[in-house]
């Protein structure tokens, strides 16, 4: 039967102890989105503003972000991830930042956690720095599209 | 002509310069949602699992992010909030769980960040601790739902 | 003769070199008691308010900390833990709380510290969310009773 | 009735909304203990190492750790403490260090847990420092000696 | 005579008690430099890479390091800070990177160390961000330029 | 040609990808220096003080500013550094106190900004603590001096 592993047989949280699981070479990658006003969209990208900056930070921030994964998620593990990549694509139609993290590491278990929050710190980091001119953006679809690594192997999700 | 003000005249990141605001009464709300598989829905709400553990464990982290949000969102103002609420309502069709996070402060500035930044870990957490059974959750609809306080005013999201 | 070995020749505080130890896997045991009221005592056990919550918040504060364990110890070598798992039995006559931490790690040295770390912060926890009814619980006995691992072996106190 | 004031009406964790509270002048003192072997008491004593450097690293990592409270227990407050003073005093019959902890602020909520938590992690530390002469080390005896300032007014433990 | 306000009459480290000083707004001003090969100067300015890029890094960094002084500098006081400014500025004969580094509060002690920290830690990322083409970069002359507010009142140093 | 390791083909910030290096043991040692007015340094040295406090709290805040590199530099990698050491020496003519850092890891990649971030936190640190009475302490020269381990093999600046 299907189980949450971090809770115990008495459903307490607890660390999963992966003591004994096999240091293998991990990759996750996951994906969202922040909706927006097509003019914030155009205020990012405008040639006005030293290019790319917003991008700039909110990369740095998401970087930084899959390093202090561990301290966010209470049952995560702490790792010493050894890559960490993420791309920011605009989009129109409707008005988006596309944000993909992908993460690596050599390790007893994997960093989807690490990949989804590097995501989501982009993400709101983005809201942070364009709040003043569009408070309604939308931060969504945050989710693992695919992982490699251990012993449940490999995940991808049909897109 | 609207500008992100966390870029100078020459479109360089920095923290906004606060100094001179009023110290006022601000609050904050925002929500976000976890989609999942019905029976990921079921087993958390489950009898056999103490109940409520995954909920008390992604409330405890959400709280706790609201407290580090200066330390992930790189131009946020370190802020002594003074209260976090975090509620989680289960919901079916299609099955999900929603994430409200209302955060208070008595500053010069606001506690959306804060707000959205619970939301999200609070959705990161759950997603965590129920991965082993349900890859594909998504955490979705991160959005600021109302704030007041300070020279802005009132906004309130129509939802 | 016996020497601190946290001080260098010159009684200098250093971070004791463990480049040179085996990765072995370690393993250490923590326990501790916060002593209370009953009526205290009671009032977590009730059925009135939401059974374990209290235990819960505390279970997660004693996992996080175990994490953060080398930023709070000066000495303390940063490590990968790959297990926490925090387990509190109330006790009556006298009315209290014990509490132990079991840590594990594959690593240079041991965990001794993150076990002992996650009693303290959790009974800190306990102590915060009840002293509104009760200002004098104590928190003691914090003590090692067992590891394993490493070139020091085993070590189990007489209780 | 009593109540626990962490905990909402539905018994769930929460941060404790003080944001009505008046700003007042607030102090805490809190205590412990790490009893000892006398050999070890002599060792941190010895006029062969660099007098004081056990209690020096331990002072400092009390006074870095009362600033991090809010980061180790879940429903702390952050807040911008104005002192930290720790005051070790070595006791003979039996072998011991006392340790005090006087924490101040000017702030909404009190600063018990500050106090609380910079005597724990001092004698952590001291642990620590001293372990690999002495595992039997035991901190106990953590309490809040005095508080006063706020709505609740003085407290002084009867010792 | 004059005296290290951190050590108490024993010579004892402590945080200072500030909780009687009043709140004023108060500004520091640091600056440092960061020396190179004129080719890694040149390659930081170069065309072919993002215009600015490891500057907007290391903006980033040092606002962020701004933020974290109070837990890297041992006895320095948590400070809500309202302002953060980093300027970055190429030099060529010798080929370098002037820092300068202005932090604002509102509060009860000043921001010098705020300051200080946000230039180091923007010197140790373009250090960094550069090592692999020039290892021999030196970071120096790290000093306040101007600080005013508080008691002390205004000091600016004579360049 | 030469090329920034931590910026991609497009000029974009990114974690260098270590995934694919070998475990090696890695050393780094850096230096810098805080020049003073001989009279600080008089004072520091004194006999009226605690021998060596100033001292004492500044080596403790380097080893622990040593750990946390990672969480200032952003692209350093998280690493289990597993030997800090902290060497400070008063010199005159002109005054001042050299500092010099080593730190070792078993790891994929190098120590060489914890060295020089534990320079760097350790001047600080030594600047807070004297800053009321000499505010024209200027810190400088932090420099690698020496690094072997890895691919790049061994490094020695000449002096």
């Amino acid at each position: 039967m299907a189980q949450l592993s971090h809770l115990d047989e008495q459903g307490r949280a607890r660390m999963v102890d992966v003591s004994e699981k096999e240091i293998t070479s991990r990759i996750a990658t996951a994906r969202g989105t922040i909706r927006m006003q097509p003019k914030t969209l155009a205020l990012i990208l405008s040639e006005k503003i030293e290019k790319g900056d917003v991008f700039s930070v909110a990369r740095v921030a998401g970087i930084m972000a899959a390093k202090k994964t561990s301290e966010l998620v209470p049952m995560c593990h702490p790792l010493n991830i050894t890559s960490v990549k993420i791309a920011l694509t605009p989009k129109h139609k409707p008005a988006r930042v596309d944000i993909e993290a992908s993460v690596r590491v050599s390790g007893k278990t994997g960093v989807e956690m690490e990949a989804m929050t590097a995501v989501a710190v982009t993400g709101l980091t983005i809201y942070d720095m364009c709040k003043a001119v569009d408070r309604e953006m939308t931060i969504g679809e945050i989710r693992l599209v695919e992982k490699s690594g251990g012993k449940s192997g490999t995940f991808i999700r049909k897109e």
